[in-house]
């Protein structure tokens, strides 16, 4: 295919669901959680269909050189299928961020001002391996009034395209245009930055998957587009902190789920309290099955306390997503060195601190340029569902438009609104 | 100079900006304001100096083949000197946007979730022509608390460098770095995409002046982009206008300032009035000096009543910004099929309908895709100051992040603040 043709394949799909937004756009909130209501039990009798048009995809996984935690991620299990069907229905349950006023006021002059939130238009999901993103995004975007064009992995071809049929079936049920979700049935690659540069019929690129893929996207795209790139997490121990809650919090942030974006990868503790603090949780993290990597204040400190062979740490492993039971150890001097190693090194995702504190707390907050910071509680608190907004498209590591775990609310823009007596100016 | 020498002075001079970005965003509102209130007082000592640079720029405007329009709009007059410092001192008073919690709610599980408001970092400005723009965009992004990188046209450097080095001046005296406020001197071309694409340096970037700057810096950038590009705004009759209101807001929106973006550049009447209000109208909007372009059912109503030869409007004509005393003309069938029209041949920037129906009105505003909808009220107050944002960055196109207007607050993103009591993800 060349640019061209991928150009009108675009262009033609993406012209269907810019229709289907506006009808969307005006449509009640009560028919839009109809439709997702509708989608979820569409999903839930398509079980059996699902479960075939899956095994084709797992029946290729060779041919596309998966490794078994590929095919995990992308068998549809009957749990997986039930916990799409469910996420729908949360979704459906949440309350409706279209329409709802942001601001809204008068002028001296009379001029009543407001702004009011409206669905985007047409969202574009580019995607990988795994199939409920086709459901999530799917429902995210119907929740709040957009039509959605997805575009997910080859290998995942034939399931995305089952769980889509099921989605258009709610969509008729509840009488809304089967064209608000769209599925690219095409694995060619031309098609990727001609969707990132179809401007006026897509509003928002959203590349979700590993750095390459979204960097591609990013450099392709003339229309904004949102990254969710990955999380290199700390935890600073401040030399005001709780022991015990600093261990605990510790432990947790990298050992609760090590394989995710806000586990933590580098632990930085307060020199005032390093000897006493770091040789008792750096035992229970190697107890837990933890590879830490030391600089060398943290190497002699463990080494003085018996922990000898620990392994140094390069300025590598500090700028370093493990996603493994492996951590990165350093000492600092202060909160100030703390917030200067976080922006250094960090990826602006999800920072803790530890501390009994207020005005450490304070500072650490206003220092450090990530998208969440944690006051004493685990890094794995980053995530859509535990901040209260449902589901969640994705954790953006972008400071525009939304920033951290994005939801629904996040997939509306704003309309000025502005209503005159006959108002001329002057 | 090459790719690879952009890069490189733009790496510096963005880096040390940073530096700067990090002092401003923890510095206190009352420090940022005085910095203000010290630019605006530096530009006013500076007025001899401003003159003498501006006039070297205009000693080369032949050079640059600038039209007279161009070299007006490029002349630092005693009146504009005396406006660029007052409107540093109207962004001074303007509330503080950093801070502001934007939402705060409890978790059931006891974490406290706030969304604070706090600066970008550094915000790229690509611009041409009028100086005062270097003024009013350091002045937002400083109360903003964000660093800035400002690239004017050659046509105006060293106006634009006598302008920052007044800026400066102010910002020492508050004590802040004057990295705070960086003009790129250099009027290569190859530093516009290295700026685009300063991932990790640069935060936002925004162009503003003509559509072909703005494509291409949208094309080349990786970091985002709030593009601002033109209005072709609409009048909309409805059937239950005022016929009086109707009249006095066509003939505003077109002829009170015709050069701006927020001119109305086709009106849009409703058939079932449009023999008895298009003629009177249209006598008033000839006696203005308004050139009409009509379509044929309005053609045919204003040669029935007498006014004939009128020009007939493209397809064209219904897609251009005159930003001249031109305006296009059409009867349309309903209000649905005016939305058709002004969705179709729009620019999604400032959309009018006059009526006296509130079910019409309602159905205006859902219905148009535009960032201000006006009822019953000019689109020329589509503009930062009559909205009571103070000072305005431009009029964004863009959809996401800002929309419409953009003042201070729109400089700004939000950080998760998450604090537990040693909470841990079980």
């Amino acid at each position: 295919m060349d640019e061209q043709q991928a150009r009108e394949i675009i262009e033609t799909l993406a012209g269907e669901a810019r229709k289907a937004a506006a009808t969307l756009a005006t449509a009640r909130g009560e028919q839009r959680d109809a439709a997702l209501n509708a989608c979820a039990a569409a999903i839930r009798n398509a079980r059996d269909t699902l479960q075939q048009e899956n095994e084709k995809d797992i029946a290729r996984s060779e041919e596309f050189a998966l490794t078994e935690a590929m095919v995990d991620r992308l068998r549809l299990t009957d749990e997986r299928i039930e916990k799409m069907a469910a996420a729908l229905e949360s979704i459906a349950a949440q309350v409706d961020p279209v329409g709802r006023t942001i601001a809204a006021y008068n002028r001296p002059n009379g001029l009543r001002i407001e702004k009011r939130r409206v669905p985007l238009g047409v969202v574009g999901v580019i995607y990988e391996s795994r199939p409920n993103v086709t459901a999530d995004a799917a429902g995210l975007c119907l929740k709040s009034g957009n039509a959605c064009m997805l575009r997910g992995g080859k290998e995942a071809m034939h399931s995305n395209l089952a769980i889509a049929a099921a989605l258009r079936q709610g969509l008729s049920a509840a009488d809304l245009p089967v064209e608000a979700v769209t599925v690219i049935d095409s694995p060619d690659r031309a098609l990727v930055p001609a969707m990132a540069q179809a401007e006026g019929l897509v509003d928002l690129i959203i590349p979700r998957g590993g750095g390459g893929l979204i960097r591609a996207v990013a450099r392709a795209a003339t229309i904004p587009v949102i990254k969710h790139y990955a999380g290199n997490c700390h935890v600073y121990i401040h030399a005001g902190a709780d022991p015990a809650m600093a261990e605990s919090i510790a432990l947790n942030a990298k050992c609760q789920r090590p394989g995710v974006c806000n586990a933590a990868e580098t632990l930085l503790v307060d020199a005032a309290v390093a000897e006493s603090f770091l040789p008792r949780v750096a035992a229970k993290l190697i107890e837990a099955g933890v590879e830490l990597r030391c600089d060398s204040a943290s190497r002699d400190i463990l080494s003085a306390a018996g922990l000898e062979d620990m392994a140094g740490a390069t300025e590598d492993d500090f700028r370093t997503e493990f996603l493994s039971l492996t951590l990165a150890v350093a000492v600092v001097d202060d909160l100030s060195a703390a917030v200067r190693h976080i922006n250094t090194y960090g990826s602006t995702h999800t920072d803790a601190i530890v501390t009994e504190s207020v005005s450490a707390a304070d500072r650490f907050v206003a220092g450090v340029d990530s998208s969440s910071v944690m006051v004493n509680a685990s890094t794995r608190f980053s995530d859509g569902g535990e901040y209260g907004l449902g589901a969640e498209v994705g954790i953006s590591t972008d400071k525009l438009h939304a920033r951290g775990p994005m939801g629904a609310e996040d997939l509306t823009t704003y309309k000025w609104i502005v209503t005159g007596q006959g108002h001329i100016r002057t």
